[in-house]
């Protein structure tokens, strides 16, 4: 039997009621509509991937708790932290504070477990915890790159573009934050321009600064604009990525940020990126152990700014190469260790951040999608709720790549169906069908088939599923050449979300005068 | 702190002696040695990951029962199958077979849960069942491709390069089948030089002919002339993997090459092959419904042909565009299907094969990894302990590539490493080297890291993780193009498993006597 002999049969008008939508849908770089698409953002509707035993989580987390006690955490240029570190008990000897055994986890205890993020458009708000998985975009490239231009420096440019391709995807939930560094302006107005951008361009929910408290403050203002200020004291609006510098270092830059979000009830993001074998052990469960403590650390530091305000508990493992010393990503270790790590987070009853899509190589080819397929599906996998860097990175970090970012994207359609797991109810056991059917004939035509097919399968707007002899008179193009076509036609498409006039003005008069207050600074 | 600044500090002479071996090792294709490399094969040490509940697999099972029972499968020219179904209390009417629910289960139960595949070299033999997880090469393409020369139909050269490269591989264990179909030899006699370049090239364990009763008899008489009769009777040391004519349809030819391999006591591997939408239901349970009914219908024809004979559970569900009407591979819904066939395959208390690494490219490029890495980690994470199409796999099935065969046998290197989990035990847990580093220093030169780095990270032999100028200046190579020079030099430096005179004169001798027999066919 011959599938591509007997689609002939499904009636072409039966074929145009795809939802999603045609070549149109397929032009805006939809493909068709899994069924896990009722909110905007999954709900996963299967398991956690729960790799260790409990006898083996208890060892990790009594390690934590050892480093905790025994070697501490430094906590560099934060008079304040140092001073709610005293107050809360824990021993402060110089800038080094040590932890008792469960000194953490009770602290812990006033985080939620789950939290919204309220998005411009509520419509778009997001669930964060729970069995709720949220995509955003990469975070952090100094580089972007595309086929035709190859590698450059990020502009504020290339920052609007990304964010127009995000708000442009049906398949990401998020507007992410610094999606790439927009090096042509200045590095102490930059937040400005990019927080903007997110408001302007994207009605979804964002992320502000986190390179100084003043630029997380300007943030939370700008978003105070929008929100309106009592609402964003009640309410999350935006999200702040701070970063530990390990092993077992908060520097003052970082914690100041994380205080400033948490003080404004707005949710830090707390992130040790451990490569192992320079910043944490070369071996998984003591970089595990490493990160637990750092996150408890820098998590709990939050609530002691102020109780109950929401907290992500983070975590970027990675490897190197030690023959060459580069870092390595989309590597086997972090992938299996980060399940672990979802465990250690849901005993925490913590929301958990997991990094996404990620690869070293310098182009979007097999291994850029071989090691982001890997850690994707380790993200999905290990219960992540907020899941950075689901789209865009190469270059091991440094570069977002506009091909890849829409490869990503197309990606993450795939895993809402994927993530709607198998549903197992009458209809879908389809007894019905067999019977119509019997034995050695062909299902295309049946009524079971007639009434699922729209929603039955992921079809992606990348991939190229002709036969080799269609495939070859069409140009024979490659996965690369097709993004390419893709995220320019996405950009032609792009049309921006309403904003109302007001809003707008006082948004760029608070840009104009705060970027008036200073000299620009350029490094 | 910048991991390629520090790793100076690793002494040459210790970098020198890792595991697999620096430039050699790496020429070879092998990359690195993880730590699951013990045995000629992989135990795992993760769970399978279990996504349905109990009372989910409950209603598939039953569906399955009430398929066989009130449907039934068809039974096609083999009047020996349908005598056994009689004797053994199913209702045949005409080819027509129907079964009373329980009565598969309670045949299988003869079948082992485990057993041994024998190779020439008695150092690769395998376990198949259980923990054991086994990686063979693709199976059953009438083309090959390359990037020199596209795509051609293969040659019996091109079938024992991919013996070689696969013997070459210490990330693969298994020489596989029909790796491609060898065009240029007839027909009716290609499978004696099929099983003749896996004796002879290779030394790892097999697949024979199916095609026909007679080629699996003389697959088997082969193995005969290499092991011993009696120990063939006693032993398994050839699989042969017979496909069902889905839906709820048996082929003579099938089961007759079934009952051959199960009458010399050789395994069976029973493989429904649905497309969604085509041969079989368009929802995901009731195809997982049918291709139970139909594997335990084959599965159970193996222990009525021979008690406690050898079989695997096998399935290869697959999707489809219903807007292009072609097959479509790598896709969420059937990677997620999978993870239940595996549910249902332990219950039965039968080995599993699983379809590993596919995907509808022409090309060794994005889409063909991002969808062969998404569909291999299915087969891994549903528990398969063999998995067939491991590596090579272009073109929906259609093609293997020179340059995907090398790209997916280093991936299942990254799998080794994957599968070996992450151990918990006080090297690894690393407090010591907490205490020996302290807070802001770097593990680069720590006591830990010099112990344990050698076989701490995968390092992919594919993978180019050179900082970006490095790579320009390089040459801007794709992970395609490395390919292609890794499967030139693979086969520059394969060096034949050695085999007695003896053996190798009366194989040859067979092949000439039984190829005499018969005038060439050519379709």
């Amino acid at each position: 039997m011959d599938a591509v002999d007997v689609i002939a049969e499904v009636p072409t008008s039966a074929r145009k009621r795809e939802r999603g939508g045609g070549r149109d849908g397929r032009r805006a770089g939809q493909g068709n509509r899994p069924p896990n698409r009722t909110t905007p953002y999954i709900m996963r509707n299967i398991p956690t991937y729960d790799v260790l035993g409990e006898e083996s989580l208890i060892r990790i987390e009594d390690t934590a708790d050892r480093i905790l006690a025994e070697i501490g955490i430094e906590f560099r240029d934060d008079p304040v932290a140092l001073e709610h570190w005293k107050s809360a008990g824990a021993s402060v000897e110089g800038l080094l504070v040590k932890f008792e055994p469960g000194m953490l986890r009770e602290i812990l205890k006033s985080a939620p477990a789950t939290f919204t993020q309220h998005a411009r458009n509520p419509a778009n708000n997001i669930e964060i915890g729970g069995k709720s998985v949220v995509f955003a975009p990469a975070y952090g490239s100094p580089f972007v790159m595309d086929l035709d231009k190859g590698r450059r420096y990020g502009t504020i440019e290339d920052f609007r573009n990304f964010i127009k391709l995000a708000q442009s995807s049906p398949w990401l939930h998020h507007s992410g934050g610094t999606i790439c560094e927009p090096v042509d302006v200045p590095v102490n107005k930059r937040h400005l321009d990019m927080v903007y951008s997110h408001l302007k361009y994207s009605d979804r929910c964002f992320m502000g600064s986190v390179t100084a408290e003043s630029r997380a403050e300007e943030s939370i203002e700008m978003a105070r604009i929008v929100f309106g200020r009592d609402f964003v004291d009640r309410n999350c609006v935006i999200l702040g990525n701070v970063n530990v510098n390990s092993p077992l270092v908060w520097d003052g830059t970082m914690t100041n940020a994380l205080r400033a979000y948490a003080r404004a009830n707005q949710a830090a993001v707390i992130v040790p990126f451990i490569l192992g074998g320079a910043m944490g052990p070369v071996t998984s469960a003591g970089a595990i152990a490493q990160s637990l403590a750092e996150t408890m650390a820098g998590c709990a530091l939050t609530q002691l700014e102020r109780k109950g305000a929401p907290v992500i508990f983070g975590n970027f493992l990675s490897s190197m190469s030690l023959r060459s010393g580069s870092p390595t990503f989309g590597t086997p270790e972090p992938a299996i260790g980060s399940m672990v790590i979802g465990q250690l987070a849901r005993r925490l009853n913590l929301p958990l951040r997991c990094a996404g899509n990620f690869s070293n190589s310098k182009l979007p080819d097999a291994q850029a999608m071989n090691e982001g397929t890997m850690s994707m599906l380790s993200a999905v996998h290990c219960g992540a709720n907020f899941i950075l860097h689901s789209a865009g990175f190469l270059d091991g970090l440094l570069a977002m790549s506009y091909e890849k970012f829409v490869m990503d994207a197309d990606f993450c359609g795939a895993l809402h169906s994927y993530l709607a797991g198998v549903v197992v109810d009458d209809n879908t056991l389809a007894l019905d069908a067999f019977r119509e059917v019997g034995v050695g004939k062909h299902f295309l035509g049946c009524a079971h088939t007639m009434e699922n097919y729209q929603t039955a399968f992921w079809d992606s707007s990348i991939a190229d599923n002709e036969p080799f002899e269609k495939w070859d008179t069409a140009g024979r193009t490659d996965a690369a050449s097709r993004a390419n076509q893709r995220w320019k036609q996405m950009l032609a498409d792009y049309q921006a979300p309403p904003m109302d006039e007001a809003t707008d003005e006082a948004l760029l008069d608070y840009v104009e005068r705060t970027k008036a207050t200073q000299a620009d600074a350029w490094y």
